[in-house]
């Protein structure tokens, strides 16, 4: 008899807890992703601001997943789902059969209808939207340093971070350190600490997800760092010249994106339609309502909390999502009693600003400045996976904090 | 009165020594590179090979001259040299005055007349393409163990190194440990341990530049890490299925090329032939015969040793002239008598073959081994510019050797 198969798709936070959930159960689990490795995207903008390197938030998946006998990693491109035949296809016309599929594929980021914007204003979601922001950020410098009038030298050291979430608020507070700190003394003709960083949301603070008071003291902080707050307006316009807030035109030839997210293809794949952000909506036992052995799991998952609130788009969702769902069809294969319906157990919310700035928001304590920014950095370390890349971060922030350098200054790619 | 200028172009080993060279004269000196960063291009294919990260091994020209205060650094792309009126054209436009030039703009990898092979078969010159190499690489192993059937698995497996000089035997010995080691028991349908790693070379014997017994040496160490040795028979064809080698075929989905190179365009700019590799001739004071205030340096030159033969495309010879050549123009800016005509002081051989294998040769001892390895690594590190690149490549190093993995096993670059 061969054993039943589980078909989880993507090596996110959710894909790979619901692997590891599944490390001692009597099935063949396959995990798909069109990557090799699984990626740490609450540190991206580091990589992105050119204080970490890609490997050090990104581990193979084959590593992670190494001692874990029972369980096979494909690198494929899903491009649809049979579900009456059980198969995905990938686009390399393989077909894999499914006794049970998870689906933890993520989400990447949306222009609300104004698709054409990205090529202008790109996002942050993969190693390679990172490693292209930087290297239109510090290109803007480079740039600067060889512009030949005032007014181009301006755009090139206005920079617009679009989107006041914490992605928004890191990316900003990250570029007007790099320029205040580590570019400061490089340039000749240009002055790097006079870069403006442009901070615009249509929300009327930075971080909603916080409370108002803690949303006071993280603006407070973007401001100590320099960066420039326009709230309370939405971006009517965007292109290769700059961005229109409220009326007003803001010369800046670098616009970065954190305003949106869409799901990924999992409801296309269904056949389903999705909400408005393109998400399988699903009930309290995560699966797809029209078939009970097909999860849908993170940031693809429309699911509510008790008081019928969606849950947020962040990893603690997704890892406790993938780990009941992991329970949840290892009791199925043992033909023991189903673990009861799933609850997410929020444990806090974390954002960080700059050196030494950052909120915290566990609803019985609320910290800023200094407590939060340590507990912000152990935390995020003690998450990572793998011990060489927990040690590599370690000691590159040290660096960081020390010398207030960064060791990933490259502009790489699209090169002649 | 205005400073002279002294204009760099590339920030390689020797354009950095032409410019720190210059540092206590009074002169306007401006460093022109294409890139941000200046690479220590004997580790590249670490870099290609997962072992270490791009930031590893390069450095930000502008960090790197920041405490130069007479240093101006700017990153463009040089078209042409206008040498009647004593300027460089810039590809965004500008037009940049010398008073002395130094031309250091290195070699890119060449084919030999068959440039339709570099689509199929890629080079190791660029950061770029040690990242393309690495994905090339890591993603023949991710599709063999998704192949359906044996023979696409064997030729997925299956990697040919063209060229046997040090880059060619660096790199075909890492890809052996790579498969042999990190990889071992990452997969569950294929064995990574059983791929072939192919040197080949037209010459008959490896690494040339060394003694024939040293030669004999690193070829037995090349064969105890299990890679193939086809000597003596040059590639006559190349395609992406594999390559003709004497007559026979070899299937193989990865071929990479370490064969020729090819110097810059600088003989074009100065509106000369060059020799065949595209250099630049120039005599013992090393400026280009026509101008002696246009100097030509490193891999773009063909300068001759007191013997007659050309010095070798190295790190050494180019930091040696480019010292030589900072000290010549700081001299004539000061009025002070010329230093004596360029003469190469040669200190040695080595090249690294894998863990525990290297080859060294100083003339008066040779070391093979172990002995050869540690040295090899010491002067590496030693000649890394940067303290932070030296602890993050030292760390990396008893990392690796400790466990045995790839710190940077990532496929990243051209994702949809």
């Amino acid at each position: 008899m061969t054993k039943p198969r589980v078909l989880i798709v993507g090596a996110g936070f959710g894909g790979l807890s619901a692997a590891r959930a599944l490390a001692h159960t009597d099935a063949d689990v396959v995990v798909i992703d069109r990557r090799n490795y699984h990626l740490f995207q609450p540190l991206l903008y580091q990589v992105a601001t050119a204080a970490l390197n890609p490997s050090d938030i990104a581990q193979p998946i084959r590593s992670v997943l190494r001692d874990q006998a029972n369980a096979t990693v494909l690198m494929g491109r899903v491009v649809g789902i049979d579900r009456a035949a059980r198969t995905v296809q990938l686009q390399s016309g393989e077909t894999v059969p499914f006794d049970w599929l998870v689906l933890a594929t993520g989400a990447r980021h949306a222009y609300f209808g104004k698709e054409e914007w990205e090529t202008v204003a790109p996002g942050l979601k993969k190693i390679d939207d990172a490693t292209h922001i930087r290297q239109r950020v510090l290109g803007a410098f480079e740039r600067a340093e060889s512009a030949l009038d005032e007014a181009a030298r301006r755009s090139l050291l206005t920079f617009v971070v679009v989107g006041a979430g914490p992605t928004g608020v890191e990316l900003a507070g990250a570029i007007a350190e790099l320029a205040r700190d580590a570019l400061a003394k490089d340039f000749r003709r240009i002055d790097p600490t006079s870069a403006r960083v442009i901070l615009v949301d249509a929300a009327p603070r930075v971080l909603p997800v916080f409370t108002e008071a803690l949303s006071a003291k993280a603006a407070a902080q973007l401001l100590r760092l320099g960066v420039e707050l326009k709230l309370g307006a939405p971006v009517s316009a965007c292109d290769l010249d700059g961005v229109e807030v409220a009326g007003e035109r803001i010369s800046a030839r670098t616009v970065l994106w954190a305003a949106g997210v869409q799901a990924s293809a999992a409801a296309k794949w269904l056949g389903v339609p999705g909400d408005r952000a393109g998400r399988v909506p699903v009930g309290a036992n995560l699966h797809f309502e029209e078939d009970d052995r097909i999860f849908v799991i993170g940031d693809t998952a429309l699911a509510l909390d008790a008081a019928g609130k969606a849950l947020p788009g962040i990893a603690p969702v997704a890892k406790q999502q993938g780990a009941w769902v992991g329970k949840r069809i290892a009791a199925a294969i043992a033909q023991r009693s189903s673990n009861p319906p799933f609850r997410y157990r929020h444990i806090g919310n974390l954002a960080t600003i700059g050196r030494n700035a950052a909120v915290a928001d566990f609803g019985w304590i609320t910290l800023s400045g200094y407590p939060a920014w340590v507990l912000w950095g152990l935390a995020h370390v003690y998450f990572l996976i793998g011990f060489r890349n927990r040690l590599s971060v370690a000691l590159s922030w040290v660096w960081a904090y020390l010398t207030r350098q960064r060791p990933a200054r490259l502009i790489t790619g699209g090169e002649g």
